[in-house]
């Protein structure tokens, strides 16, 4: 294996196509959002390019008993009625820092392969407590990019996110300057323990607007109540320990009625 | 030290070779698995390899007081009656994810010399608890293998192993599959909690069918009996502590009594 | 991304300048010091370079929603009334050893190629305690540079800094002796809970002697206030929790009294 | 800095001399026991090499405030009355395991350029309590150096040192024996909890022996008094501190009184 192995899986003419990237990171927000997209644009859609390389954990994973080399995938969407896509999952990101460096600029050059010079790099900013409202904070290496996404409703904030941006989204704003692409970064305010389909839902909200696609949301509506139920149990479970802590009695109560 | 030094200690011609992994892991139930076979076939068996790398921790094992460097060892068995062989054996695994790609590729490199392209990687899968039916749980790198390890008695399930295998195992089954080897991982399943002698028999009662060669468990089972030993003398004294717990008065005791 | 990229923002001419390092370490200590230069110098300063490499962190920095790639600063101050600087500043340090060995490399062939042949390091040098007096300890990496930084109120102490001087300062004296540079690491003493002004300043006042440059501490010193008053609300916290510890009846009080 | 960089300081004639290495560990017995030879053999001594990498931890140590950064040193000993000696010394051993093989590899260019074929590498093993009787526990790289290190008084032991040997010398015994390098490791056993020249003086007196140089060893002995007047402070602060706990009168006591 290589530092970098990409198998060119299929070809496909896309025109001036947008690089969308949803690698795992805070609440799973990006890789949520793209993996529903994927779904929703099935139909327009190849397999163009796998990534391989040292950088990526040494594993498979198995999926009935078959197993799958650790990548990231590329994905084309020739797209009738908006923006053509290149869609970029994967289930890993880089274990080392020089790994991130040389996969984002791995990732770019397959964006100039396809004739891409913009993207957007999704993800999650964590609140640290659930939330009810889901704004979408941004952040963009050119100033020129700021008033259209304002537009779209994208939050701009003074002080975050804090401490920057960093893997694979991160460079992809700092290399992708660098290498003349307009990169703009989505981040989905999610609490940061949960997987979170709702703050996925707020990303590709505006994502809409910007590629000029229409999506369905039902699938990821499943999945949000599947999470509200779960976060209901888990609250039941603590107000019933507070309970049983407050009823046995103590020591000291023992010593008094003696 | 080059990255590799592999040490040609002999040559043996061998027909259609299958390469059984038995690195250790989990439980050590491939490297016991994998060392038993070697014992078992003695006779038939001729050290070919010694693979250096700088990858392997910087050590030397000491035994009666000669030292030895860390390598990993591979033995070609020359079978008359079944599959011939190439058994991968060593002390340890590679230290760092690159180390993992590299090493794992120079043992495709060694079995691809000696015609192989087929492989069997041994391992554990932890079941978390002491187990009384050891099952063979399995993982393939092309669905077509599926049919014949079920039928000799594989398990493959839904969800495991969860998280994927990692290692040079895993890397068997992902590597192997892009340079054309057909590889199976066969995981006994162990608590993990000790080295597992019994899980390492169920592995290899597989490997009887699919390698066609008949072995003797007898030195297998001694150690399967020093395990039960073991175990029993540590649930003995787990007991003995509770039984003492009870014993002693405590303060509330003397209280109620004063 | 190559392992350096070195971008020639400008050229200036530089007299036998001095090149000053001011990354981040203990209290921040240097790079508070060397800002406070670049501000006060702003006039006469111009960025010649900025130095990005894979060894830094993968990450940018994000402000009024504009993102920035991790890397180094250099500043050419072309100064009429004392010496020639550059000056060097970043966010980050690198994140390997390989990563400091090869920075300061970077850095110093940088130097070379603007003519200099004499550098400061600045930092600090923990206490492990709030302090009151400042002194400012030094290391040298040449025994003809003592006479002079001692005469300009440097101190020399037999036993520190105790573990030697890490990073980037620490191999500019170091990488530097062996390339012919005349090297100083100057180190205010500090807390080292803190980012410390007052620290920063007493360096810069070193600094000024050497390099014959006049500097106005106002903006040091409005930041060495606002310091000075969150230590002040830290000890009144202190105090306060203190006070409730002891107000309150513990169950032996309650004991006697019944 | 290159990976590594040479410094031939010196050059000078040697009559089929031992490689010795103390570099620091375990009770940093071989350190002591190396720089204690230097000592001792000032006269005919002669700094020829020092070895400098980017494996070494990036920084410098000070000593009277001029720096010198960090690098392993061979002093070569001109020995009319004994073995000719190339003494390897540093603060610090590599950082990653990579950097152990490189500089082992170095090493033993070095030894190489010199004529060495023998080595001697100088360690601790650690018991884990204080101890009384020092003995030397040894291993080697062939069996042929077994017999006369047993008369010389070394004890090699069935199941010592468990785990092996890592680091420097452990390689200089791996690596030694695949270029052709005779290598014996000397491990004065030792307590682990301090710097132990009780421990070094036991390895030194083996040395003594097979290398036919004669020392004295008063400053190690002054040293290992100083040892002992510490492990007695710390015995008795110790027991004063269980003094304490038993006159303090506990709730239970004040319980019954009452």
């Amino acid at each position: 294996m290589d530092e970098l192995e990409i198998d060119a899986v299929a070809e496909v003419e896309l025109d001036d196509p947008v690089l969308v990237e949803g690698l795992p990171g805070v609440g799973h927000v990006g890789s949520l959002a793209v993996e529903h997209l994927l779904e929703e644009l099935e139909g327009e859609s190849t397999l163009v390019r796998r990534v391989y390389s040292r950088e990526f954990p040494p594993q498979v994973s198995v999926e009935d008993g078959v197993t799958e080399l650790t990548c990231a995938k590329l994905h084309a969407i020739s797209n009738p009625d908006g923006r053509d896509l290149l869609l970029l999952t994967g289930d890993h990101q880089a274990q080392t820092n020089d790994g991130h460096y040389l996969l984002t600029d791995a990732f770019l050059d397959i964006a100039d392969e396809f004739g891409a010079d913009e993207a957007y790099a999704l993800g999650g900013v964590p609140t640290g407590e659930l939330i009810e409202e889901y704004a979408v904070v941004g952040a963009v290496n050119d100033e020129s990019l700021l008033e259209s996404l304002e537009d779209s409703g994208v939050e701009f904030r003074e002080d975050e996110p804090a401490g920057g941006i960093v893997g694979v989204s991160g460079l992809l704003l700092g290399l992708g300057e660098r290498r003349g692409f307009d990169v703009a970064c989505l981040m989905g305010e999610t609490s940061g323990y949960l997987v979170d389909p709702k703050s996925a839902r707020a990303v590709l909200e505006v994502l809409e607007t910007v590629l000029e696609v229409e999506l369905d949301y039902e699938s990821l509506d499943e999945r949000a109540d599947e999470m509200e139920d779960v976060i209901g149990k888990i609250q039941e479970m603590e107000q019933q320990q507070q309970q049983q802590q407050m009823d046995v009695p103590t020591d000291d109560d023992l010593r008094y009625i003696g």
